[in-house]
This record gives C-alpha cells, structure tokens and sequence, in this order.
C-alpha cells in the first residue's frame, strides 16, 4: 500500500490520473481520503459514496485493462487552506485511434488533512462532441 | 438587482434551488460569486466557465418556463472556512408526470467571500435510470 504525501492538490491531481493511466488501483486509493465522506461520479454513472463503492467502481473499471492514456487540460484551480477544487478536461487517448473523442469534464475536490492533500470528490461527466455543420445547439436539460 | 448575503453554504444552496424553481434569472445571479472564476456544467453539457457564459446558459434554461420543482436528497456536506462543497440528488418533478424521473447528480462548489457564501462551481449530471429487470449493469466509461 502505498503511503504518499501529496504536499499540494495539484501532488495528488498528478498522482490520480498517473494511478488512472496505468489502471492502478492501490495508487488510486491512495490518492483518495480515508477517513471522510468522499463521492465520485463515472461518466454516465450514479453517485457512489463512501471508501468502499468508490475503491469497487475503480476495481471494475480498472479490470478492463491499463493501455489508456489522458491528457489534462482547461485547468481551473480554486485552492482555500482546506479545500481545493479543479476543475479539468480530460482528453482520453486510445492507442491507433482516429481522432480524439470528445473530453469528459471532471471535477475534482481535494482536502488536506494529516496526512497531505487527498482527494473526497471526483465527478466526471461527457462533454457534448463537437456539433455537426448546420446542427442545433447541444440540449440543455434544466 | 439582489443584494442579499448568504451567511452559510446552505444559505447561498436554499436560494440556488429557490431561483431554479421560480427560474428567476437576477436571483440565481446573485448566487454566484462575481469576481472569481466560476464554472458550471449542466446535465449532457459542455464546461462553461466565466460570468457572462453562466449567465447566458441560465437565460437560455429559464426562457422554457418557470414550472419547476425540485427536490435535494443524499446531500453529503464537506465545508472548510473558505471553501465548501456539497453534492446531492436533484429529484425533479413535472406537475401531472406519471412517475419522477432519474435524479441529476450535482457538486456545487460555495466560496466565502465579503459578500458572504457565493457559489463557485455547479456540476450536474444525469443519474441513470433504474435498471430494467435482468439487464447489464450501467456502462462505466472510465
């Protein structure tokens, strides 16, 4: 098990999606808060909340391989002394693909508590794919 | 133009789904902080960061009508002294629909700052529905 100490959110963002990359699932937990409340929401998927559904969610996706790689980008820090929140696009990248799918918008919180920065939110939607030529504006649902 | 001060995260909550529900554009406005970076995901849409973005996707929303109701369950609270975060199911009901649709997923994101709690981020996304009997269980995208 691994015992790092993330010393920023952005120590612990970069060891999140290193542990997602090489579908790593003690590095993953690693990341995650132990002692708090944490929730994370897939791409189309419920809320999970709690150590165990979140550490089950990443067991099921992470047994579908590791030959994945994401690129972060439109980063937007928020950072408080307690609390940090990101906010990101994730580019996900499949080995001889085409072309690049559309990213998944994630937000991410951070707490810091004794043992460094550790991750209690990962909510992670489908943004809407680039609209055909002469198509309508993406449906907003509320 | 509102002036009120949310003295708490559920304060500045309360009047988020208040002005959802009565889709009154200048009160949900005064929900979100002016000076920051805020950003707001809608339910299948793209990352909107920026006042005049959340403002117009708010414009667009309450053009379809003021008939709302929702109601906030599952709420997991996780505040510090500058920042806090609060993820709950949004159970919208459409009045005379047979039976309530799937919840929306949301993290909302509450900043302190001289003008009391403002929010930050809004992140919603679809649950999926209940399974239909002897189906798969939901796709996990990542």
């Amino acid at each position: 098990m691994s015992v790092r100490i993330f010393a920023t959110p952005q120590d612990a963002e970069a060891a999140f999606y290193e542990a997602l990359e090489h579908a790593d699932l003690e590095a993953m937990m690693a990341v995650w808060a132990e002692d708090e409340e944490i929730v994370c929401v897939h791409p189309t998927g419920p809320r999970l909340a709690g150590l165990a559904e979140v550490r089950a969610s990443w067991e099921r996706i992470f047994a579908g391989g590791t030959d994945t790689r994401v690129q972060i980008t439109h980063k937007v820090e928020m950072t408080g002394m307690m609390l940090a929140v990101n906010s990101v696009h994730e580019n996900f990248s499949v080995p001889g693909g085409e072309r690049p799918p559309a990213p998944v918008v994630a937000t991410n919180v951070y707490l810091r508590s004794a043992a460094g920065w550790r991750m209690i939110v990962h909510h992670a939607s489908p943004a809407p794919g680039p609209a055909a030529p002469g198509s309508d504006a993406p449906k907003i649902l509320h």
